[in-house]
């Protein structure tokens, strides 16, 4: 079977590839150069993608930069060091919707249903558009979106990680032969992929690979 | 009320905004420079943003091209110049939720609610991206997306033009001011914007102008 997979760099998406690929799947890779604040992660999804022999690594130009509103694509907006009330400012407005939208479009003219992104709802956040009610609710659209749709082949988007802890999530990709220290997870990474230790998505990460028992690959600035 | 409406530069994208307009809609006006075959629809959309006076016109860089699958975004694939079975070979896999995704993602960014888009479902080519179902269920989605939605805020996608007949949206259109002139639905215009007169949006065009017994200002190769 093929599947399109979404690979940001990071250590969710890197899981994720890997369980598609343990399923058998053929994978195609889908990245994004939106306006992030840096480049490490974009060579993280490059290598990974290499690492996982993908049969294509697609990386598509779309200037979030353009649109704003979220530390990750306003440089004017600082990444928060401490954990926030609510939905912190590093959500990007509507982010997975036009990733999913995107990797709709290549799934349909590639011929492929099944779209692989490594959403998570246990150790995350808090963005509305990582949650499985909002997963269901794009599945259903894009089955009504779309010629395959409507000729009786849905698309299927799959979260393998949804409900998994971080822990869990890096156990997992361990036993799979995941390598970590080519992903990047850090919101301000230096040019290296180093580290802040600081941000939301540096805090998931080092109290995931402490929980799994894992050592933690990650070099932190 | 403040409102983002789509604006492709054509003939319902026109009507809907001046339709916006009328209901005392300040408008934002957002379009899409997607690797579309000629340049003149986003010519038009310029043209027309201008004459009615929108708050703020976005066009926003995203290649198509890159994912192709369309004869609207890859030159190799000719415009059919006959009606065709079925959904035709101008379906843009996905386009219309990746243009609402931005559409979404810019509303939330600006704090407006309504986005405004001029689908069609009478006189149309069977895209299954302009039906009422798939608005329906996109605006579930975008609900369940975003911080707005999560937050009591909820999306609206308004179709005003969804259930008239190409004949009625232009005779609402010419009531309201609208100058069809400036528009082009042509999906192969030339530079100038004139138009094949033999593409199925052509054909929906002329046909509408000579039903709603208004002269058609379209200018013919």
């Amino acid at each position: 079977m093929k599947a399109v997979v979404l690979l940001s760099g990071g250590l969710d998406s890197a899981t994720t590839l890997a369980l598609a690929k343990e399923q058998g799947d053929t994978c195609y890779a889908l990245s994004f150069n939106y306006g992030q604040r840096h480049s490490a992660e974009l060579n993280a999804a490059k290598n990974v993608a290499q690492s996982m022999n993908v049969t294509e690594h697609k990386i598509i130009n779309l200037d979030l930069t353009q649109i704003g509103g979220s530390a990750l694509t306003d440089k004017n907006i600082a990444v928060p060091q401490a954990p926030s009330e609510g939905i912190p400012i590093t959500y990007v407005p509507a982010r997975n919707t036009i990733f999913l939208s995107y990797a709709l479009a290549w799934s349909e003219v590639l011929g492929i249903n099944d779209i692989f992104i490594g959403v998570n709802a246990v150790d995350y956040s808090g963005y509305p558009d990582c949650r499985p009610e909002y997963i269901a609710a794009f599945e259903n659209m894009a089955r009504l979106a779309t010629k395959s749709g409507v000729e009786g082949h849905p698309f299927r988007i799959r979260t393998p990680l949804i409900h998994l802890s971080k822990a869990e999530i890096i156990r997992k990709g361990t036993e799979l032969g995941v390598d970590y220290s080519l992903t990047v997870s850090c919101y301000q990474a230096d040019e290296h992929g180093h580290a802040c230790g600081m941000c939301d998505s540096c805090r998931f990460r080092k109290e995931g690979f402490s929980a799994a028992g894992i050592p933690d690959p990650t070099i932190y600035i």
